[in-house]
């Protein structure tokens, strides 16, 4: 999406109440601080947290709400701090505008999990009590600590989905050491979002990988434009018994409920399943979690040092999210067809 | 319980169908095979298992089952391939008696985790087709690198549980590097067997260790027996709300079925849930695994590497598992018995 810049005021498209329906709606940004970077968005992905916000899903929502948590743009102004930055560079911000910035977890660049709790980008309290409105919008104020580059040959256009979607399964992945261990094999369950971005930093780090789906209208996608392995129906009973103790990995970028079980029986023995979905339950069978000493974890986005080191990669690797641009004021039939995605995959 | 040994044949003590009422029962052991080991059985722990098979709890017992896999003794004879083990020495023999002994895991000292499966102790097919005969017998004749030599100074029969339940607790808790680690919150839920030696390995460690339990009447024997730091009633909602996010560590040795939500609750980021109880099933929200980036693992007993190394420890370090010696005459009796408290205390 792209949105017309203003000199003084920041226009942005909001929801006002539970309908989600997001409509321009002018508001002010902060001053450029010392340590500020001013952004004049370009790009601003769609995710589902948008959805969540803009129709109150979790009770909490703060309207106006200006929702977009993957923003990409081009620098207008520095504060008289920064240094990391200078007009006209190429810079993304994601789900995260501030932290503690002094705890354990914040100076290693894991601003995510700040021990005081990180401010998200857009419906949530910042330090100076005002509600953080994203990226749907013409431009933002932001600490350049929470600002990132984006190499000058990547497009910005394909930069804004890394910055959550891209981030949720880079972070684990790399945590869990997958990006040293080429030719393990590495399961993707969900081709959404973040899905089809596991997939193409799988093959990025050499795994062998096979993306599990509901819906085999992803057959084609996951084998040829993705480039997988191996393609897996997971209603299909007889295949998934056949890989029963073949995995080393396995990432769930499914939100939908689903069962765990027939999954957890795919890893071998000391095999890792991370979640980064959010279905409303997990539920297994401790034989498939105990027998083979087997994990299973969650992780949400990443810290700042991985969002920097995971655009770095995108750019020397030539790996780009599979991306179609609309502008903003397409932005309620994007939302609703986001929904409506996500339902038909099992998302 | 201890047994009379005799020379040609071995006098067991085994249950005929699944009543799991234990009586004698001669039966051979084969010959002693040049890397073998004869051990003359001074002692056998009583562990759940028995119960399992003794009352064909799993469908799968083959009768006359002769439980018992936690096996110490002294040795008679050797094979004239053996060299680590000479008559005399004291041994210990776990929950397997083989394994294919040539792949990724056996090559590392792992084992329980056998790509081919390991054999247990009991009630299972061996490599020559015989059907595995446990502890609760005369002697035992095993292959030597599933035979542990137990230092000279540590008690015989406080040996025996720690071939179970002690190497179900010290794995995990080494794997996931709790003894160099210091000054770390530890949680232990559930004080039988297992857990008793969680607390003790644990302030072994240097950890700060907290019991949780579902029964006051385990106070007592957590602080003032074991020496744990703290003890909280599991159903105390207001304590467990007050200990949320203070946990670095949680083992979770219940098998009795019970909500992990209020426990997943209490890890910190990063935090590390380790389950080696059995519950029906397994169930929590995706907030508590994903927000804080935690950790759910299973284990089940260890690696012939790591159960010679905890023995050793145990001995350097004065550990000793709570014991109460009885003659075999009173093994239905003792069985019983442990099915009562394991149910009064919620395991």
């Amino acid at each position: 999406m792209s949105c017309a810049n203003h000199d003084h005021e920041c226009l942005g498209w909001a929801a006002t109440d539970p309908s989600g329906i997001v409509s321009p709606y002018k508001f002010n940004r902060r001053a450029v601080g010392s340590d500020d970077v001013s952004i004049t968005i370009t790009h601003c992905g769609i995710c589902y947290a948008d959805v969540v916000w803009t129709r109150n899903k979790h009770g909490d929502s703060k309207y106006p709400v200006v929702p977009g948590h993957e923003i990409v743009g081009v620098v207008k102004s520095v504060g008289s701090g920064v240094s990391r930055f200078k007009v006209g560079d190429h810079v993304g911000v994601g789900t995260y505008v501030n932290s503690c910035r002094d705890c354990h977890f914040c100076n290693q660049g894991l601003e995510n999990n700040c021990q005081k709790g990180s401010v998200y980008t857009f419906n949530h309290v910042d330090a100076d009590a005002t509600i953080t409105k994203g990226g749907y919008s013409s431009f933002i104020v932001v600490h350049q600590r929470y600002c990132f580059k984006i190499p000058d040959n990547y497009p910005l256009a394909s930069a804004a989905p890394l910055l959550c979607a891209g981030i949720t399964v880079y972070a684990p992945m790399v945590r869990h050491k997958m990006n040293q261990q080429p030719g393990k094999s590495f399961g993707v369950i969900g081709l959404g979002g973040l899905g089809h971005m596991a997939v193409k930093f799988g093959k990025a780090f050499g795994l062998n990988v096979t993306v599990f789906s509901t819906s085999i209208s992803k057959k084609e996608e996951a084998l040829t434009l993705l480039g997988a392995d191996k393609f897996v129906l997971s209603s299909d009973q007889e295949q998934m018994k056949g890989l029963a103790n073949s995995f080393d990995f396995i990432i769930d970028t499914a939100s939908g409920d689903h069962p765990f079980d027939p999954y957890m029986a795919l890893l071998k023995t000391y095999g890792v399943f991370v979640l980064v979905g959010f279905p409303s339950e997990i539920k297994l069978s401790p034989v498939n979690l105990n027998l083979g000493d087997k994990t299973l974890c969650g992780s949400t986005v990443g810290g700042t040092r991985e969002i920097q080191e995971m655009l770095d990669f995108c750019a020397a690797k030539g790996i780009q999210p599979n991306i179609e641009v609309i502008p903003i004021q397409y932005a309620n039939e994007a939302l609703e067809r986001l929904i409506k995605e996500m339902s038909n995959i099992g998302l």
